[in-house]
């Protein structure tokens, strides 16, 4: 027996095709391009071994009860493997821990030429040990007071450089067309030309003549975007100048933040609108690293109340089926397997959270968008198509609500536009085009 | 003039090839690979226009202020491009807003097949606005008391699964065998069969008896991963144990969290062990996502003091050039410009990162990767290549002490084993090969 060959046999040890996963084992589910160095079984021995317990070589240290904590691959067919892992490998709300094993080195070893998390089934003892979203879903009821949603959110543009004057009076001309929430777009923070803390009380300010306006309920996705306590702290700063919401980027601050930050949004009873800059560094491709439809389960599972998934017409990524899968996802209690796209979920006593369409829109492609979500659960956010209009942001907002009307009262967008002009201005600059 | 038409010219307008960089600017460095759908410059100027200022469509909103604060596309070639963008566009000490920015929706554009992030230069006013590390280099001599490294550290293997007292014991045989640190695998936290409390009291008590009995300064790398407010704790624990280090798993954590980390290791004189698991579901393509280059770069910026960037020789990707790259990046004051690979750099007040080589490493590979470091201020990392040494952990620790010796003294490993039965031994099970 050579070296070589004790070497590979220690990781075929992590292959079990005899294996069905117990109710409380994880299963991840991975798509795989293998190098030529190696077979598909030296290949998938190894994403076990390197996930859970093992290492590169035979040990000394190894007993029959670490062994039973070893990972198994139990199935594979055309590049795709399921990997169980047993409950106890994993500290309960710990998303940090969880990404550090199943999508944690294994994506860098040699034996890989491509490796692709696309899902994983956490067993109900595992969802309950995480918080999930404080309201969720019930955000449109509880901060809105409206009985269906969509909440309409618009973010002034351009997205950065105006000064917070500048900033509040766009956000006072949207507020009063009718959109229900101002968003921070994700580069905006605290610079010298549009500070935090002087945002958030100018905001707060209009936010208040608009609602004494216009009787009706309106808030503000401030991103609070920056090391954790400075985070923490400004989500206090919002909270004390009667803002419901908080936005923060999930995937720069990171996992360990918005737990932190979820824990806070409980504490103040505020809901959290999550962005998801940076993902497509690792989701873009469906051949190689964590899919958009694992990332969105994470940040339920941590428990944010709206995330970003797309808007299948705009001028992001985002096809049809993968946002349709991930609005499932997202909003069911038990979600069914479809081979190769997703694995079973059942969420336990963990709320839905609400997606976001976002990304390109304009009135005239917001039947579409309503048609495929196929619900009112759900944000929607315009930007460039509300200040592009061209008479300006208030009468680009009212543009959006006119062309939301219409869909709810089952008409045509050139219907409603015979007798509201600014949703026909609207259609008359873009039409129905769909930016790339 | 089509609508098309006008949409595009305003892309166009984030493309300047007559610009010289300020030197307060930041300038960051992509590969693209463009859709068929767009010209190179309809993509370059949509990278520069949504990274800042931009949107997908022409704003009434847009004053001669706010355009003075665009990035500017202003040099390309062979899919390469440059950008530039104002200081101002950026919030000092505040890593996550930066990648919001630079590496945030641009990667999801439907006109991108392929992008990745290269790297940055950020000027020195934004450089000494962040911290760096709190000891770095200076680690060796400050906690190990010695002249010289590499600092030695080892995982106990298997790499989770043991119960704390299998762990500590592992621990005390290493320690004794002449290795400085134990170091935590990325995937062990706080498990039911090894609670973090139990380890690191436990831990404590050990090292204090092998360092009475060796003479020598041991400490270790524990995985304080999790929740930003329980790594909180976590360390503080550590700190209270005497500890001078803790280790983290700084992607899956996150920036945010690391930032928070080094505030604290900071204010209780420790310092920061970075895991980097992860990375690789956005770094290992060198055409998409975000080089491994650019991440360690942040790391020094944030101040983790010492950080893995692969060992050349070893089970995971790590090319030759890279790991150069990366070291100088980490060690030096002024970094030189090398084309297509990275920018300069001027790293102003900011201590160097010790780099980490780990993975797949045995005794008889160790002449091979301090001959590629070329340096011993950095850190080696060795696990398996400790434990599955024939005659246990013990004597695995002492192999790999003689053959840093060996390479110290400048004789091959065949004379050093001549009379250093353990390192025979390794040479006898492992010779020189690498695994993968």
């Amino acid at each position: 027996m050579t070296k070589d060959k004790e070497k590979i046999e220690w990781y075929h040890d992590f292959i079990d095709r005899d294996y069905t996963p117990r109710d409380d084992d994880l299963v991840a589910l991975f798509y795989f391009d293998k190098a030529d160095s190696v077979s598909v079984d030296d290949l998938i021995g190894r994403l076990a071994s390197e996930s859970s317990i093992g290492t590169w070589t035979t040990l000394e240290t190894l007993d029959d009860e670490i062994f039973k904590k070893r990972a198994r691959a139990f199935w594979n067919t055309n590049n795709h493997v399921k990997i169980s892992y047993p409950l106890e490998l994993w500290e309960l709300d710990n998303v940090p821990q969880l990404m550090s094993g199943i999508a944690g080195n294994i994506f860098g070893m040699k034996a890989v030429r491509n490796l692709r998390l696309i899902d994983t089934t956490l067993p109900v003892d595992y969802v309950n040990g995480s918080k999930g979203p404080h309201m969720g879903v019930d955000a449109i009821k509880r901060i809105f007071k409206k009985d269906v949603g969509p909440i309409t959110s618009c973010v002034p543009k351009p997205k950065i450089g105006m000064t917070t004057d500048q900033h509040v009076q766009v956000a006072i001309d949207v507020w009063s067309g009718g959109i229900d929430a101002i968003k921070d777009d994700e580069n905006l923070t605290s610079q010298v030309w549009n500070r935090f803390e002087d945002r958030v009380t100018k905001m707060a300010k209009a936010r208040d003549k608009v609602q004494n306006e216009t009787g009706e309920i309106k808030d503000a996705f401030i991103n609070v975007t920056a090391e954790t306590h400075e985070m923490e702290r400004r989500v206090k700063l919002l909270h004390d100048n009667g803002f419901r919401y908080f936005m923060v980027d999930v995937v720069t601050t990171g996992f360990a933040a918005v737990q932190t930050l979820r824990n806070l949004a409980g504490d103040l009873d505020m809901a959290i609108h999550a962005h998801r800059a940076m993902h497509a560094t690792f989701t873009k491709h469906y051949t190689h690293g964590i899919s958009m439809y694992m990332l969105a389960k994470l940040m339920r599972l941590i428990g944010v109340d709206q995330i970003h998934i797309g808007t299948v017409v705009g001028k992001l990524d985002s096809p049809k089926q993968d946002v349709l899968d991930m609005r499932d996802m997202l909003l069911e209690t038990e979600v069914k397997e479809h081979p190769d796209r997703n694995l079973y979920q059942n969420w336990g006593k963990i709320k839905g959270t609400l997606p976001v369409a976002s990304g390109g829109l304009h009135p005239g492609v917001l039947p579409e968008v309503m048609k495929v979500y196929g619900t009112t659960n759900m944000a929607l956010q315009v930007g460039g198509g509300i200040h592009g209009h061209p008479n300006g942001s208030h009468d680009g907002a009212k543009a959006t609500v006119q062309a939301l009307e219409a869909v709810r009262d089952g008409i045509t967008l050139e219907e409603k536009a015979e007798s509201h002009k600014e949703l026909r201005q609207a259609l008359e600059k873009w039409g129905y085009i769909q930016p790339i």
